[in-house]
């Protein structure tokens, strides 16, 4: 699954436009990732911190009128969320995302409840982010049992391991990798998601290491991405990957994204 | 490990290189692939059928004296290979390649002994190219097992586990990873090896889907792949993938790589 990531006030150029309330430009973005593959539209004012609820209802609004596509609400902002969530149409909505931190698991459960949501559960707990393998599938336990048990269905929940920056580590992604593998054999209804861009930063050619990434992150089992949908060469490498897992028999599908020119080499 | 994959009578500007005797030519290509990276260089001249011994010899003799990497004989043809062996000077040189077929097991061998070569070692037997992952264990296993009977160190051996067309399966690549996982697993000393071209065969952006496998590939444990070291995608992929795996602690040989100008995105 994809969700596109475009529409978030941490770029700049869309800041401007959701600064001056363009519903035309922002409908646009919609419609392009929507063009491109997304299956889910993310959107994001999380910068406007005076009024994100009234923004963020508004660009609801706007992404729901300009595609078919399901929205996914991305803020830890209860305010913001109850603002949004009544306005995200018939299809399941997401919302990005949920912790086990004691309080904002307390705080945006309710919602995830209510709407009746998929929900983006960060390995984050009141510790901290966890390190190594074992720290990241004992927050993951922690989320699953107690999402499951508020009556969360399993296959609604997309367990974020929480990319770190390559440059930081010595192990690279394998304990975030590996992480992924167990959690998927453990509970193989449960999803698994992340975004791309932080594994690179502060290195060169970034979009080299985020394309690779991704190949080595789905080969894991991580099913579910937050990232720019007309970046044709990401999707390139997410094609032929899906493609090589087996996952697209005798490679119709690719031949088809092929011919529709979705991706680049 | 990369392995050289340039001097191949198959492509064409190098068969006639091959064919006029050009050796400031063929040192050229060494050359290049050497400063791109490459660990050992591979040389096939099997399309003279009429005189591969005396031409595999030049060729031997022709590298040998252009670069200080060691040679990869790439060839099932014993007095091919007897004839380039003893030019190959200090350099533990690799046999490219033994197979578990009755016949070409019991005439290589013994240049395998004699040399104290690296050997790749194709899964593939009397009853043909293996599907699946248990038959490609299997094989595996035999030629394992028959080579260090032999005395061959298993530290010199490299199973290569046949690439096949992702085009004309429904599994995709997923089996022949899945062997090269297992084959990890109960042989931690034996390497894996393969080529990437097969992988895409008859598709569109060709390029794309082997540059895709081979990360992939490299995840699931191939450590060795003979490849052309100046596709500066290709061998970003390759870097790129190996910091990911923890094999470049902070990333400090991704980023000489990257001033050398080994790459590109």
């Amino acid at each position: 699954m994809i969700i596109g990531e475009l529409i978030n006030s941490s770029r700049k150029a869309m800041r401007t436009l959701i600064e001056t309330w363009d519903d035309a430009a922002v409908a646009e973005v919609a419609k392009l990732q929507a063009d491109s593959g997304a299956d889910y539209i993310d959107i994001n004012c999380g910068s406007f911190t005076t009024d994100e609820p009234k923004r963020l209802a508004w660009l609801a609004e706007t992404v729901r009128q300009s595609v078919e596509l399901p929205l996914c609400i991305d803020t830890p902002n209860v305010e913001a969320l109850k603002a949004a969530l009544p306005l995200v149409g018939e299809k399941q909505a997401m919302i990005n995302s949920i912790t086990a931190e004691k309080e904002r698991f307390a705080s945006i459960l309710p919602l995830v409840c209510e709407y009746k949501t998929k929900v983006i559960a960060l390995c984050m707990s009141d510790e901290g982010i966890p390190v190594g393998v074992e720290g990241r599938i004992k927050v993951a336990d922690k989320l699953i049992a107690d999402l499951t048990a508020a009556g969360v269905k399993i296959d609604d929940i997309y367990i974020d391991p929480l990319v770190q920056p390559l440059a930081t580590t010595n192990e690279g992604a394998l304990p975030l990798l590996n992480a992924v593998i167990a959690i998927n054999d453990k509970y193989p209804q449960v999803h698994c998601v992340c975004g791309l861009s932080n594994i690179s930063f502060g290195l060169p050619k970034r979009k080299l290491i985020n394309r690779t990434f991704l190949v080595q992150a789905a080969f894991a089992g991580i099913d579910s991405f937050i990232l720019d949908p007309t970046d044709k060469q990401l999707m390139g490498a997410l094609f032929a990957g899906e493609a090589l897992l087996g996952h697209d028999p005798f490679c119709g599908r690719y031949l088809m994204q092929y011919r529709k020119g979705l991706f680049n080499e």
